[in-house]
């Protein structure tokens, strides 16, 4: 296609268009809010690059925050705070180590700002309330955006007036649809967010001005993005009450909610020792498990994820669900698909999140309940630090081996370090940086 | 503020989200959708850096986007798709500039790919219907998103697949707080459109997978973003009626539906010599008017372009309404403050957006009526291609001197460009890049 396809009286409207914006662009070149953005663009591109944990060489500072964030999600692996559902780690310590290695910061006040993005975001998130997730936003994108600004804001000596900035310049960009899910756009979300917040304070600390009140405001995010936003709820006993204590951490690789299934499908493992003895599991689930949770025939191992009935399925064959029981092989294995289509999940009221009951009936009529009341790493079973340590050594093994301990010491400890560059040398035993 | 400040609970919790996240991190540094988000960015990035318009040197791609969205947008001085109230031309010629650098393309090229671009944002504007506007969405900065990832995907060379994915990233980015208005983080949303848009593109090609209905999905942009989204709306005509045809351009430096009030504040010049004569303005307007234009007391000069009295003011003292008029000296002239106090604006639902009714009281008693149908710049009354050229020359003539004919022979004819890099040279003469 050219402009000759197009009917002439939409070309010359188009060249209009162009010939205005780009003579607008030319006397505004040298414009205070240009100068500012390119002053903030400026510090962060080279020559104070950073690097990427697990790989080689030195990008740019967003694209750093960008990748690790992906990488943190990408396997639905990570860490919720159940009652936001909201996923703080990946959007937000991602621009804490970022921020952090360009602003020569300690360990100790990564650790500090870390948390107090993680605060903010979930406090936000728990301000907006249960309409926000059923809108159907994201809400590790959105309230992920304005953690990763106070936690890059605080490393980058962001004065309050800055701050509300930084918090404004992530507030107009925060989104994240839900239709993403199951697909790779779903981690790409914290990676943004991540690399959005950290270019709001760098925006913020070159000068550029925002809105006073960007979350509060009349047509500022709680207003757009749910129903009833409370927010002296985001305020309550700030300082004191840390809701980041109640971050729970994932066993399985797959969305939480269908963990208590998962639950159930180990612990009917233990009572029928072969899976094809399995006639039918009726599941009752809480509302949210289907919304989340409902790809009835994941055609591969990131669908697989977002499928309640491919848990279950796992779960019973091979009484785990780490990374390798949602991979695309998986997914399509045979055995899995057969079993999966025995499966049927039926949403109960009475059913809370982190629960499940389960009724298995067997090929030869015998039919067993099991009720699961609070799933592993919920908060009520939540992870002990030893199994966390273990979960992680199974993750980082195959890239660290001997070096493993010695980074996981390091990652559980991040305060302890001098800086946060011993980490990303301990992701990286083989020095190629 | 430490560690030390916050309770051990919390620190220990903020250690375990730690140490979990970063382990995924190393875990799933080499996982596709980290390799190829860092593919996209790596050909985004050096060598193939780009120019901005009237600055030299040359910078990244996402940024010299979104410097020239700030800068088309900053003076509000652009164009408007009056439907719709977007204002296309800020977030997607950038994209098609950048873009067409990086590629290579012709000015044709280019000038095709803003078309479409331009086209797919308005279109999904129109279908998105009011309900977003008045939501608070900035919808310049949402549907900018779409476009310049249209714009982007189409000079990269994308297929359809790819396209869908590329509008799936823009979707799931496309944000923008009405908050924002009158700081510099409105100019920064069209900016960031087409940073984002022209990622999203890099993005798809690079392999990365999106949702298969981003706009329309259950959970999609539609959904999310207003009352009723009408797809058919969207898709109706498209390639025979261009929407893109109706964009207009602003005579004046200020939001547009101000602008009738600016053309009665100046035939009331023609009528009323001393402005001092002004006992007091009543000007009736559409609803619109005063919930994008409400500012009664600006402090500054970007504040004064959201304040109808400020432009009823300026257009009475001044005759004309350009970016002095904006200016934060202008904004805090006594002679100004003291005429804005003067101006009442009321909201009539017999006033349509391009109209406005004026009654004025002089001291001496008399009372002027003016009546203003259609306002300079509207679809009644469209600029021509004459005074189009002429305010853009008044545009660039402070940067450009001599040079600002031959580079208003290129703006307005980009597709009779052999390549864009002759628009960037023609807007610095000087050669410094």
């Amino acid at each position: 296609m050219h402009t000759d396809d197009l009917p002439e009286s939409a070309v010359q409207a188009t060249r209009r268009t162009v010939g205005n914006v780009v003579a607008l662009a030319v006397n505004a070149a040298r414009h205070p809010a240009v100068e500012r953005a390119c002053a903030a663009l400026e510090r962060m591109a080279p020559p104070e690059q950073v690097r990427v944990l697990g790989r080689p060489g030195r990008i740019g500072a967003t694209g750093a925050a960008l990748l690790m964030g992906i990488a943190m999600h990408v396997e639905d692996y990570d860490d919720t705070h159940l009652d936001t559902v909201v996923h703080p780690g990946a959007p937000i310590v991602p621009a804490a180590l970022v921020a952090a290695q360009w602003a020569g910061a300690s360990g100790r006040d990564a650790l500090t700002a870390a948390a107090l993005g993680i605060e903010v975001a979930l406090r936000v998130a728990d301000g907006l309330g249960s309409g926000h997730l059923e809108r159907g936003w994201h809400p590790t994108a959105t309230v992920g955006h304005l953690g990763a600004a106070v936690t890059a804001g605080r490393l980058l000596g962001l004065d309050v007036e800055q701050m509300v900035v930084a918090l404004g310049f992530a507030a107009t960009q925060a989104a994240g649809l839900q239709e993403a899910l199951g697909t790779m756009s779903k981690s790409f979300h914290p990676g943004k967010a991540a690399a959005d917040g950290l270019e709001a304070a760098f925006l913020a600390a070159a000068g550029l001005s925002g809105p006073a009140a960007p979350i509060e405001g009349r047509r500022g995010l709680g207003e757009l993005m749910t129903d009833a936003a409370d927010y002296q709820r985001m305020e309550a006993g700030l300082g004191t009450r840390w809701l980041l204590e109640a971050n729970t951490y994932k066993p399985y690789a797959c969305g939480i909610v269908s963990h208590p299934v998962i639950d159930a499908a180990i612990a009917l493992r233990e009572q029928v020792a072969d899976p094809s003895l399995l006639a039918q599991a009726e599941l009752g689930v809480h509302p949210l498990v289907l919304q989340a949770m409902g790809i009835a025939d994941p055609q591969d191992g990131l669908q697989s994820k977002f499928s309640v009935r491919h848990c279950f399925a796992v779960g019973l064959l091979d009484g785990t669900a780490g990374p390798e029981q949602y991979s695309d092989e998986r997914a399509r294995s045979p055995q899995v698909v057969a079993l999966r289509r025995k499966v049927a999940a039926v949403t109960r009221d009475d059913v809370p999140k982190d629960a499940t009951r389960l009724r298995a009936t067997l090929t030869d009529g015998r039919v067993i309940g099991i009720h699961i009341r609070h799933a592993t790493g919920s908060l009520a079973a939540p992870m002990t630090d030893a199994q966390l340590r273990h979960k992680a050594r199974l993750l980082v093994e195959p890239q660290l081996a001997m070096a493993t301990e010695a980074f996981l010491d390091q990652a559980f400890a991040l305060d302890g370090l001098p800086d946060v560059d011993h980490l990303f040398t301990a992701a990286d035993p083989e020095g190629m940086t």
